[in-house]
């Protein structure tokens, strides 16, 4: 591994054109350290596979993607809802990643009230706080850019994520920052260093700001250095809170999913030492 | 007029499908008071002409969109921006709207730099402001949605509005609320409070949000009632922060511009008294 690499870590989303074992080889074949997993893929592989998988690569699983959800109103939904986190637990648990990462979920059909959804939230939490923590598992709270708000996400500042996570023991509950969803937000410095001195910094996140949105917005993240996102100084910023764990690189881009993943893989490496080392 | 729709106005945006005599007329048919213009299609059809036909048709023409983009780092840009704001403050009094919406500009080509962005855009404001006063026209700092701040507006948040705005007198400067581009916000009803107390409610605009976005993201708000906004828990809060002045309806939006524009007006003022009164 090239010590320059020592934090770097690829979400699995970014290459998601290479299967697991491909994806294993690649990483050891360019020195990078960490990977982080979607719940979805690896049970396709199947889940004690991959965690032989990444163990016998030496490769450290960074982060699980993805839990959360929670906004629902009807109850069966709701105790579907609960069930489902509690299996990514035990998934993230499995895989051995100390972090979950949360989705938290968008507007029920037809409501329009973002308040009651982040109580449910809360709600959910409560119930999944405890039982994460029995199973050595940390939850991050991600906020998602506010253009997700209705359809993914009523999380959409990293105030609103850490008015969520302080219910709860920070050793339970923290944020993930993904620099795509608060690089706009001239709170999120404040915020980031609140979340320091907190103890919740549990992950962080790179991906590029570009244009035009495409049609559905979710699949437009940016290359990194190809955007209007300053990445070096989110990086200073997760630091001087005292952030010092992986950096993961989430890339959702048509463009890059049709390339071959080992050519988009060793790109992103480069990218991240040019553009955020 | 009807009683009921003695606030609605029409933003001209909503059906461009309309020319302006056809758009005052279907107004005056319709008992709509008050419309918002563009300055393109006022151009087109003639400065002197519009007004003309505004004053004889009985319309209060409520908001002229827009002048703003101060963004630009080159010092021929910055003057040539600052002309043509003056220009459309000149518009603006000629057309006898006291008020001029601002789209402030998104970031320079290649700029990572949101803050000295928004620095330039206090900048020109110093400039414009006692011009604009002058002329008995407001100005009126419109945030937008953060999905816009690289290509279109940096300022995304009420609260960095009336950071800009309350550096002028409020007669000045103030801001104009838009549902579209603020009902994500939980800081929002906050800002809008402080925003009624120093007088700097200057415009209220209503669209809602709906999902999937189209590509560009530009041409996706939707109609009143079809989507996840509040409308009338913004108007209250908007009149309890003491705003008595026109509600605008500004949606654009491919699908209502392919119809029919009188079917257009008239679904729209329908969904304005359903939906947000």
């Amino acid at each position: 591994m090239s010590e320059a690499l020592a934090r770097f870590s690829i979400n699995q989303m970014t290459v998601k054109q290479l299967s697991l074992p491909e994806l294993a080889a690649a990483c050891t074949d360019l020195g990078i350290p960490g990977i982080g997993l979607w719940r979805e893929p690896v049970r396709s592989y199947g889940l004690e596979k991959t965690a032989k998988l990444m163990r016998d690569a030496g490769l450290t699983v960074t982060t699980l993607c993805r839990g959360g959800f929670l906004t629902e109103t009807d109850p069966h939904a709701r105790v579907r809802a609960i069930d489902d986190n509690r299996a990514a637990i035990d998934e993230a648990a499995t895989l051995g990643t100390d972090t979950l990462v949360l989705v938290s979920g968008g507007l029920p059909a037809g409501s329009k009230d973002l308040h009651g959804a982040r109580s449910r939230i809360a709600d959910a939490l409560a119930d999944l706080a405890p039982y994460a923590a029995s199973r050595g598992v940390r939850l991050a709270i991600e906020p998602l850019h506010p253009m997700f708000a209705s359809d993914r996400c009523v999380v959409s500042t990293l105030a609103q994520a850490l008015d969520l996570a302080e219910r709860f023991p920070a050793s339970q509950v923290g944020v993930c920052v993904d620099t795509y969803h608060v690089w706009w937000d001239d709170q999120a410095p404040a915020q980031i260093a609140r979340a320091g001195r907190g103890g919740r910094l549990h992950a962080f996140q790179l991906a590029d700001w570009v244009t035009p949105l495409p049609e559905g917005v979710l699949n437009g993240r940016g290359q990194l250095g190809e955007g209007s996102v300053d990445l070096r100084s989110w990086r200073a910023l997760v630091e001087e809170a005292g952030y010092g764990g992986p950096i993961e690189v989430e890339l959702f881009n048509e463009a890059l999913w049709s390339r071959a993943g080992h050519e988009v893989l060793s790109e992103t490496s480069r990218n991240y030492l040019q553009h955020a080392c």
